[in-house]
């Protein structure tokens, strides 16, 4: 049991974790972003941080989510309207009505797109605007500051290239064509009816299981959660269609209280985050050692990583 | 609502379903499963399969997860051993002691590889096989009848190629070097101890996020879970290091009540399960469409899919 912290933090992401002592090794991933200065993380704009706050659970526990909201130029209709809907309370008194398992958890009003649907949809707010599937990818995305991303692993499955762009967002793209958000663990998209519906934003959905990449170019991808994914990822599967809960399941469904940008909250501290900036050394080290682990735990480094195995290290910013 | 169940058929694997109609398009992934001739499908040895009985859940409700274990050539050591435990009863009344968010859920003895350990480890049988860690690959797989496997998608990040092999399982490896079994969603591998450690079979665990291929020839690959997973998935994350559940929290570990090998309970009717065949024209299609999803819902296929975005469809035998 001698070094156990040592042993701990060195096996962070490997199974079988044991309590003896680590042989010597290079840090891990976690070890690295651990390690990082200060100057290295970048605050989240409180403007971009969505509040969800679920029931509590049956033990009482409170479940706060926190969905950090896609900045420009990715998708920015439909993140005014979800600005909006938070703003007018639409989101309030929702529920959790879909949990497909290895696929998605969905919320929204429970009488909409729903297969299990028995009463009237709940009325939209004013203001909203109606997207274009155009707007799914966007023109070639050379970054903000127009520099050559970083490239993380040369070959990607469903693309030409994908990379961790220079405000932290996966993303994947055409030579000459398009950009466009994609589809990782935790990643947060906008319900739609069929095309040319495009969705409004009064239904989200967040990836459950392993990327469902064939949806990149056909959903607005609007942000991912930082916090509290495991309300959601833990939640009892429907047995309804899709992994809707089905009628005589409808008490599974979790209700949403409320949901606030964290700008608006009357809350102290506020709720703050940051990410650790993917232009750091910091951040270029994290990835090389997740594409080739040399910690104590592997024996043979992957040669690689797939752009949704290097996500984005997020932390939160301690209160007063 | 018209036509409901024609719109929820095309829109299998799709986030936002509708009750409206569908547009005219071509078959789902799960609309071609389901066409599939009875000859497509090939009936699992019920000595492939292992039986694992939790305990019933706080409503009273059965909780069984089936697993297959990998035919041969594939960790047939530890296989090995995994029979002998679960023949033996050593997996009786052992539990789930580890829930980590999009990576893994384990189990076996609470006072194994745990930093949560509290009491004396459970005393393993007589006869298991210790295993080499180059066992973790083997050499280059073409395949039980030497026939050219199919290959779905060009590209692969951790390997020079990955395929469903024709015995139905997703197989990796390089041009002239070695093949290995892959880390995808629900697959089920043995918690190990540092090297040269490399595990028993008393420890499993199984994949609940997006495939962490890092784990690729690092450790044994023994099977995959093709019922029940949801008992897995959904269940509480664990506040412990790793996700282990930490002491103040050792209720939540989900007791094993019994593992049995499927030819050796005495059920009628035994549990029964077939594959669809990976040989076969229908899964070719299946494939296909994975790769470029054309049914109502979609815009853009993809124009690829990766291993573990193909999982090969496993259904029940209907018992007399």
């Amino acid at each position: 049991m001698k070094n156990l912290v040592i042993g701990l933090a060195a096996l962070a992401l490997s199974p079988a974790a044991c309590a003896e002592e680590a042989p010597a090794s290079a840090p891990s991933p976690n070890e690295i972003v651990a390690a990082a200065p200060p100057s290295d993380w970048v605050q989240i704009p409180a403007e971009d941080l969505l509040v969800m706050d679920l029931a509590p659970d049956a033990e009482g526990n409170q479940r706060r989510v926190v969905i950090q909201l896609i900045p420009a130029p990715f998708s920015q209709g439909w993140v005014h309207n979800i600005k909006l809907l938070a703003k007018s309370g639409w989101y309030d008194n929702i529920s959790v009505n879909r949990v497909q398992d290895n696929y998605v958890v969905q919320w929204g009003d429970p009488n909409y797109d729903n297969p299990e649907a028995t009463g009237e949809t709940k009325p939209l707010p004013e203001g909203l605007r109606v997207l274009e599937e155009t707007e799914y990818v966007t023109p070639p995305y050379h970054d903000g500051t127009g520099r050559v991303l970083r490239v993380h692993g040369a070959k990607d499955t469903y693309a030409d290239w994908a990379r961790i762009s220079s405000k932290g967002w996966p993303i994947a793209g055409t030579e000459q064509g398009s950009s466009w958000p994609v589809h990782c663990y935790g990643m947060v998209g906008v319900g739609r009816n069929y095309s040319p519906d495009t969705g409004s934003g009064a239904e989200l959905y967040t990836v459950i299981g392993h990327a469902p990449r064939q949806l990149d170019r056909n959903i607005a991808l609007v942000g991912r959660i930082i916090e509290g994914m495991e309300h959601l990822s833990s939640l009892p599967r429907g047995k309804g269609e899709l992994g809707f809960y089905a009628d005589f399941e409808k008490d599974r469904r979790t209700p949403i209280r409320q949901v606030r940008i964290a700008s608006d909250l009357h809350e102290i501290p506020q709720p703050a985050f940051e990410y650790l900036s993917t232009e750091s050394e910091s951040f270029a080290k994290y990835a090389e050692a997740r594409a080739n682990r040399r910690d104590a735990f592997f024996i043979h480094p992957a040669g690689g990583a797939d752009i949704c195995n290097i996500p984005v290290p997020v932390r939160r910013i301690p209160g007063e």
